[in-house]
């Protein structure tokens, strides 16, 4: 697996903490199981019994911190296994896969986030997961908003979520740089507005981009 | 870290199941410590707590089997951690470290037994490992020899004590393929010999290597 393969009905979405990701995927994939299509939706870190165990391990504060370069593997790792076990075989046999986080994930959070090395990243992408999602959907929001929403919900904050705000900046620049770098398969949507108007959004850019590809 | 460093504190340990390892671990401590010197004594995959719990995902049973490629990532996951928490800063304040395992293994295993390209371990060792051992032991037997022994010990095999034979016969000739590829860095034990023959002329290489380094 050298070479990277865009498959079309792979779409991935992306965003901070608190950008209503999770009522943007639920409208999305009601808007692609309308016809009858199957939908497999999906997570990441996580995916797989196996990839979950290693999304506890990165979440949990139950241990030595990681080092940004462990950190970075665990998600690649997990990525591997989630690739091969779920998200291959459900595009060969005709689903479309809907992915909470992928690969841009990695570098909005270890890349501009830990100041992981972008070659890298690029170098694990292309040896060990090979595929990219044809449309991402970019939940974009000022990092004290999406503070704001994360903290009034339940749960103490995990790893990830305790960082600062210079972080959450750095995260949510590099989301952006994806963007810009990419603008044939981003589509950046402002995420300051209620979930509901997002998600409708999210469901215009799906189906124009579905009916043009 | 983007360059390979040889540090000369550094000695590494490597072979098949059933080789001896810990005899000749022990035996390479208690030499090294004679002086007064600081010894560290630590294994991979683990050394420090979370990849300890690393390791307990790469051996337990309990979930799907990892693809070849999430294991790499899990194996150097955990070395990039250790490298970092335990090897570097002791070899920092001017202890010996002496490793249980290090990068010739996932040479080894993932590289020869699970058939993963070797630029892609070499690429991983260089960014996110850094540093190579100045002495390799290489603890080498037959493998139905070594398969003989293991199967003595208590307990049930986990994940990659259970391959088969041509497996190993795979692991044993990546590891012996490494040692004709540095010859300066290896010395070749012939480990079918009585433990105790085997640490005695472990720590025969040893002293005369530190005497001549």
């Amino acid at each position: 697996m050298n070479e990277l393969r865009m498959h079309p009905r792979f779409v991935s979405l992306e965003g901070g903490e608190g950008a209503g990701k999770t009522t943007v995927l639920n409208a999305l994939r009601d808007a692609l199981a309308a016809d009858g299509s199957e939908v497999v939706c999906t997570r990441e870190p996580g995916g797989t019994p196996l990839a979950e165990m290693i999304r506890k391990l990165l979440l949990d504060p139950g241990h030595e911190p990681a080092a940004p370069e462990t950190e970075l593997l665990l998600m690649f790792a997990a990525r591997a296994q989630h690739v091969r076990e779920v998200i291959l075989p459900a595009l060969a046999r005709g689903a479309w896969v809907l992915c909470d986080r992928f690969t841009d994930s990695s570098h909005a959070y270890q890349g501009g986030g830990r100041g992981i090395d972008t070659a890298l990243i690029d170098e694990l992408e292309r040896r060990v997961v090979g595929i990219r999602p044809a449309l991402t959907l970019l939940l974009d929001l000022p990092v004290a908003q999406g503070r704001a929403r994360a903290q009034g919900r339940d749960g103490t904050p995990d790893r990830i979520e305790s960082e600062q705000d210079a972080f959450f900046e750095r995260v949510r620049a590099a989301f952006l740089a994806r963007a810009l770098s990419f603008p044939e398969r981003f589509r950046v949507l402002d995420a300051s507005r209620p979930a509901e108007r997002v998600a409708a959004d999210a469901v215009g850019h799906l189906l124009a981009w579905r009916g043009g590809a």
